[in-house]
């Protein structure tokens, strides 16, 4: 895939994730600077992640710090937003799973990049995915979740391996990072839609174990 | 301590530590791939965090996808165990003592290898044998073992300070590590039969805290 | 500023969030090696992983032991101390707001002297001082003192921005780190002192969604 593609990708996750950052931060009612700490976290952790376990130095935001001023843009514009009317939980989970759907094949760009094998490319895009959302969580006293929505690392996973076999198959990369970053995205939704009845039942028996 | 042996080691601590975080995983009831996820972050942290620190690149599991595949196996053969019957949590604390045993003489003993003090040594051998667990226990939001578990760190201490001295003292260095990981083992389990009544005390006053 | 007031800075910072980590695990009734392992992470787990992401090897405290040395001997002393007598929750985040100031400059030291931005060093004074701490809490399984504590990460962007506003006007570099580093420290213990009627309101509506 070309260099442009990658970092628009990169751009485009690291705005969603700040949002659901944002988000997750102002359902705790945070102050502004707080709200900006958790989003940039939440967006930057996933990448960072990567980029230090594949000693890819400088890590992606300090080689470019347009990746930081996109995620602080996000946060206040969702700040602002969270001001004037509340935000559901729904929101949050659209932006979790487009930044999921762009992240996980963003990750895997960088890795085969970096000329590893499809293995370590679809572990490190599942990371690079999933990790801003669980330290978002897990620092928020949160439950991840990751861990009470089903289709969700499946989803990363089912989509970067449809992408891994269409390159495979070589199939034009650009297209197939779209049908990769569809694939988690239709899945997700899917989860987030169909998975509506779930929470509850879960909640209530996780708070009987505690 | 001959390289063999020492990739023995990390399989075998791997694959206990896969177990540890699939069973607090089930206790949480995920799905196959949160399954998956957890037990890996559990097996893989403790190893992927002191190999970032001591820049000792590539990380373990992306130079020998071989520690992948045994984390992966160890999981999904938990996974179908725990199908079949409740695990009891004495399971989980057996195997995450094995677990300790093991990762903190694999990490001591690449840490000497790579031409550090027996202090760092040290630290980087309890690191590789906590971290894992405590990420497990701290994503999963539990308290982490070693936090309501007395003879933990301090087991880790003494095995891997039982080494250094022996090796200090020209010991066999493979006698030396077996030694040390039989000190660390058998304090754990004592620390773990002995401890049986502890927690119910512990559990209770933590609540009224909260 | 010069390179012994560079490390003057990180040994006083080392030893106040050693304490803040200790006085924490010692309200959890952790044993003295558990409060060993959460003050050296609190105390050494924001410069490390400012190191880790800068690439600056060999990280901080295993370039100089002796950083180790200092927060167990401060992690050792506060567990005798608070043996003899209880130590109030003031205290705790008093010794927090000490190691912001100083973790906040000396991070900002140490990404400007690599040659970074100053963005990026103001990113990366915030990380040296807040990281340690969210982690601490974060593994204590307390809501981080950032969340519920409204004049933090604002205190420490304040006074980074003060001093690169200073030195951008070539103010001497040893008077700029302290102008800054007081103004941290007084509008963080102005938040503590004011903010002692909120928390238990934000306590209450905390639980009160859980």
């Amino acid at each position: 895939m070309n260099p442009t593609l990658i970092i628009f990708l990169d751009f485009f996750g690291i705005a969603v994730f700040a949002i659901s950052g944002a988000l997750t931060a102002g359902h705790k009612k945070l102050d502004i600077f707080g709200v900006l700490v958790v989003a940039l976290i939440t967006c930057l952790g996933g990448g960072t992640l990567r980029d230090l376990i594949l000693n890819a130095h400088p890590v992606v935001w300090i080689a470019n710090t347009y990746y930081l001023a996109v995620g602080i843009l996000a946060a206040l514009a969702t700040f602002i937003l969270v001001r004037l009317q509340w935000m559901p939980l729904r929101m949050l989970e659209i932006c979790d799973a487009i930044g999921l759907a762009f992240f996980t094949l963003a990750g895997m760009q960088k890795a085969l990049g970096l000329g590893h094998s499809p293995e370590i490319a679809l572990l490190m895009g599942l990371m690079t995915g999933v990790a801003g959302g669980i330290i978002r969580d897990v620092i928020c006293n949160e439950i991840p979740l990751i861990f009470h929505k089903e289709i969700y690392a499946t989803a990363a996973i089912a989509g970067g391996s449809l992408y891994l076999l269409l390159i495979h198959f070589h199939i034009d990369d650009t297209l197939a990072s779209i049908s990769g970053m569809a694939l988690i995205l239709v899945l997700r939704l899917t989860g987030i839609f169909l998975g509506l009845s779930l929470p509850a039942f879960l909640f209530s028996e996780d708070e009987r174990k505690q």
